[in-house]
């Protein structure tokens, strides 16, 4: 049986696991992004070499490293081209882990490698064509085509967060404004609920928090689910936010499924559902057209660490 | 050598040729798509019976037919769904063609067909993936992934037209507001042109016109020509519009080309450049990533015919 490793780059740790020919991860390890004195590929090698060492796999059949990292990365030559969070430039990540550890590298975008994860082992039934759209500080996504991972040219494809939504909308880091993400990002929603409290000083939320900057998606679903009104019209617009730019994605892909990740998943039972009513009351030749299956991610952060060991597995 | 039929159904002609294996037209004909007493089935059947009869090519070297049409198809049944130009309603053009001619038969949208003719033949150089969005009375579309025609679920991927650019915009035909093509067809730079005519009596289009129904992309651009500040102002936000688009595409996609078909198209000088300047602006991480070529339409109205028929021959 063959095994590789797959390694998912955060922000705050660097997550790893080995990973078996059935997805599952075998062992895992994972250290803080930033130590001590260290650079993140410090942090990077650490990993491995725990893997390498306790793993109790015999390093001939480990066959493969395979890395998602943030940022624009070219994934023919195995080199970031930029990540703000990692303050790396033209930095080239598959040679250094290949000339230490003389096995093939692929690195990839994170978005990428946790829809390539999820679409194999999320559990999603027979789908061959689908779109994961991660929810959380921005929008990030991946498409699988024909059961494969589409990359584009360089690996470029796939920023799916930024489209349209509204034209000369709100600024968006991309240089562009009204981007999707803007709206329906995780944060997107934390602000817009932000703003409404500003006019809604009976909202329980002012009891749930000490300050504005506690807001987070958890606190404002535990107000919804304590009957808080305001906080049910900042998600009934946030869901027509986040609906219209699933169906764009519908109409462009007609894909089998369309899978939502990030922590804002876990609410699949109230988000789904409403997500679902408004795309079939919108959506393209309706009457004619295959209903598109809106899932939840079920492997939650460890997609990442699945989908860069499975490049190497399937 | 083989040969293929392609098929082009409009709603003023059904075109058709016989295809070789080059992506040439060796043999063309074209009915009414109405004719006295007909339906247009029976314009169809005219056309391929002309092309057995006189193309010169002996029947058993023709290997297939492929028929491009407008509407919602069923492309694994080869049904149309729905067409509201033609009428059509679960119509089986597949099998009604196949009953009468013994040929293998496929039914596909007719911009995926004009997509795939123009990707095959039009004279792009080396591409790989490429996304085609045909400007006339909407937005049509087509994607090439991998050198193939990406068609979704049932065919219905590809409806490029019917992204959101404006949420809650101008009403859409789709059912939706603020559509893509709401704001860059031919058809919306017209109204574009003719809302702003009422506001500018000064304006050249006014002397080069005998009322308002008579202004076409054709006028516009002649105005264009003549120096008339106006209409310059006009295309200006329409190029925005469309330029947002592309960048959708670009963002979604990070295709080799993006390339425009329609009447609008033989611009070319003047839109293409002032497109690429807008995209090279503002899209999603200019130092870091491939540039997307955007290219003009080659083969005109006879892509549809050609794509059609290479759907067998490639």
């Amino acid at each position: 049986m063959n095994y590789a490793i797959g390694i998912d780059i955060g922000g705050t740790y660097i997550k790893s696991g080995l990973v078996n020919e059935k997805g599952n991860i075998i062992y895992f390890h994972q250290e803080k992004t930033y130590q001590d004195g260290l650079e993140p590929i410090d942090a990077i090698y650490k990993c491995i070499d725990n893997i390498l060492s306790n793993s109790g796999i015999n390093s001939t059949s480990i066959i493969g490293i395979g890395v998602g990292t943030p940022g624009t990365i070219d994934v023919i030559h195995g080199v970031v081209d930029y990540s703000s969070n990692l303050k790396w430039e033209h930095y080239p990540l598959k040679d250094l882990i290949e000339n230490k550890y003389h096995k093939t590298t692929r690195v990839i975008n994170d978005a990428n490698a946790a829809t390539y994860g999820e679409f194999l082992y999320g559990g999603h039934g027979k789908i061959n064509n689908a779109v994961m759209l991660t929810l959380g500080t921005g929008v990030g996504g991946g498409i699988i085509i024909d059961g494969k991972l589409f990359e584009g040219n360089l690996g470029k494809a796939g920023e799916l967060g930024h489209i349209t939504l509204i034209l000369d909308g709100l600024p968006c880091g991309c240089g562009r404004a009204g981007c999707f993400e803007q709206y329906a990002s995780t944060r997107a929603l934390v602000n817009q609920c932000r703003e409404a409290l500003k006019s809604h000083p009976e909202s329980l939320i002012h009891k749930l928090i000490n300050n504005e900057d506690e807001l987070d998606g958890i606190t404002i679903f535990k107000a919804l689910k304590q009957g808080d009104k305001m906080t049910a019209q900042v998600l009934d617009r946030y869901i027509k936010y986040l609906s219209e730019g699933i169906m764009n994605y519908c109409n462009i892909f007609r894909p089998d499924a369309i899978i939502l990740g990030g922590g804002i998943a876990e609410e699949k039972e109230y988000l789904l559902s409403k997500i679902q009513s408004y795309c079939l009351k919108y959506h393209y030749g309706y009457r004619h057209t295959p209903k598109v299956a809106i899932l939840a991610a079920n492997l939650g952060n460890k997609a990442g660490i699945i989908g860069a060991a499975s490049l190497f597995l399937k």
